[in-house]
């Protein structure tokens, strides 16, 4: 009872009585207490706030992971022709912007260029892969920027690609025997995608991939003959079957004319756009 | 003092006698402070909890970048014949599925193929790159998946190879002399490999590779004979001193036969397993 | 009023005077509710430095992130000859070292290498992509550490290149009038790079790019002549132009000869060097 005792002396020594100096000393105790209590609060509130920050960085983050991963998963999808699983992965106004043309819907456009045009095109309308068709379609060098309310974003990509029949398959059986070569080719091409976030998932929103050169498998890209001009307006849906609802507005030039398919991102230092300010999209010269 | 004369008055409305009434009021106030300090002592058990998640999706996300460390780092150390490093890179229960055989064990199985096997063949024995003979192995497309308790991953990844002797190298030379060509190769692969943590570090369980095709160096795969079958069975050691010690179950076929090589995860926005429900393995197509 | 009374028993009980017992009482309470307080604040200051330390494992993969984007952003600039917004990358006592070289000073040496140097040889001094020249830079397979303080970095890259005239560009034109094959190859290189972090953005401090091998467009990596010898010492800034400001102590041999340009890490699971332990500089293996 050594602290009543000191007590008792201190409020001696304030001549006061005993009661009211206890009820005072009691008051700068409770006073302090809260005083404590009210700081550790507060603190609190900034720790949850700076919680709920990082939790918001590590999201972007995992989000960029999610983006990556469903752009790798497409590649390999691509791989094998298993188009229907490459539509699935689409938002259902998910579009895909190709060859000089955009098509619309994740369940008629997008459904038309692959399961009605591909997987016809490439496997007589089996999914999976046949034998001697080969679609290596390696994807890397990813830039990808997730929106601050991570409900979109865009990324860019490169594809390199090597495509076609083997000697011993039926199509390039069925090209020899009418005179042409088999159908076999190199590429190279850059997407540039958006995404969006529906009930917790990455979905493509917009699939923009522009194959920027063709190569001839017997000769290489040096000596390509001009493949395709994608810039010339694609006949659309539905008069095509299997043509686009609308043509692109400005599709990047074909090797060996060059073009550069605009960057999503500025100059990541500067912070700036391009220090080349022309219309990249007539960057095609040619002679 | 003016709040003890509040308390004064206030205990004389309420026609107590001061003392008790000063208990009362003494009570309320400690009452209240308890509260509060309950209200932030659950509040910092919600945070601590918060806090917890958080730091183990952010673990996922560094095992993820640990991963990819760990499988871009075996590419680079394949690239120059650097096996004992390859082979350090294993649990030590670790496995290589290849070509269609299993080698257990990072002293055993594993050892055998890279240094007892590669190593020889390739450098004579020596570590490190010799003259005259290219094995760029490029990875790329990781899709990496990390277990909710961090203890175990999986990851696909992608291989594009370039590899074999140069003209002037002495295996050319010697190849030549006995009327072969050259070996010079084109590789195109997939892995799907378990990763397993060990004291915090990341190892490799299982390293699964399945080349997919050759390709002939003068004529590429448009056109390259039939490489080797890794769906026959292969011959085990110790009878073959290479030899893996198991089959694989169901090897990929090689081009021109094709194969999916078996997801280890749904379609990243359905959820679920491929459409294409059939065997993979008995996708290759023999005409 | 209930706790009045039981106070009073107790007291009571203790055969002490009310108020003191009272006090007794309330002195057990407050210390009670101070030491509930001290250990939530100390739960507090343990929450504080766990979420620090949770930050700063964050902003690392942040850093991992912008590193990747900041290489595959140069990647795909110099795809395009954007040769300035390359040059911005780079820290104001930024440094190439590439063939031979060591490039200093962002306005100074790296300038001269990728303004004054390809520029000119690229595009005749227009940035931006011209009629008939490949320049596709493929970047991939990073390993990237960033230092504990955050403000700096190493990384590891691969590229993988193919560049050179059309046959109908005006440089392959012209090289055939001088009875010469048009400019054209296939390259491999290894990145090692440095970064730093200046006012919250990462620059580039090194690209230390070393090419290993070029390969004959026409015939491949396999009969390609030797092309140049990058570790004979380069000719210097001012006497050349164009030159590097110093040699490169100890360039890596190039193709046919073969060399492991150093890596910035140890083992990912030994946490030791390469068990090879000799130079590796002096890889090269002339016959």
């Amino acid at each position: 009872m050594n602290a009543i005792k000191s007590v008792s002396a201190f409020c001696h020594s304030l001549r006061k009585p005993k009661s009211e100096c206890r009820f005072f000393l009691w008051s700068v105790m409770i006073a302090l207490s809260l005083m404590f209590i009210v700081t550790t609060s507060c603190s609190n509130a900034e720790l949850e706030e700076k919680l709920e920050q990082v939790t918001n960085r590590l999201g972007i983050l995992e989000d960029t992971q999610d983006i990556r991963n469903l752009h790798h998963a497409y590649g390999y999808y691509i791989d094998k022709c298993l188009y229907e699983d490459v539509v699935d992965l689409f938002a259902d106004d998910g579009e895909v912007h190709f060859a000089g043309g955009i098509y619309r819907g994740k369940e008629e456009g997008v459904r038309r260029l692959y399961v009605g045009g591909f997987l016809q095109d490439f496997t007589g309308g089996k999914p999976g892969p046949v034998y001697g068709f080969l679609l290596d379609h390696l994807q890397m060098q990813d830039v990808i920027h997730v929106a601050p309310d991570r409900r979109t974003a865009k990324a860019r990509f490169r594809c390199f690609m090597q495509a076609g029949a083997h000697e011993t398959s039926p199509s390039a059986k069925a090209a020899r025997e009418q005179g042409q070569s088999p159908m076999r080719w190199w590429e190279g091409g850059i997407y540039e995608n958006t995404y969006v976030k529906e009930d917790g998932v990455w979905k493509i929103q917009v699939l923009n991939y522009n194959p920027l050169w063709y190569a001839d498998y017997e000769t290489g890209w040096g000596n390509t003959r001009p493949f395709f001009d994608q810039t010339e307006a694609p006949k659309l849906y539905p008069d095509n079957p299997r043509g686009p609802d609308a043509p692109m507005d400005s599709p990047p030039a074909i090797w060996p004319n060059t073009s550069i398919v605009p960057f999503h991102y500025m100059n990541p230092v500067t912070g700036k756009p391009l220090t080349m300010e022309s219309d990249w999209n007539s960057e095609s010269n040619d002679e």
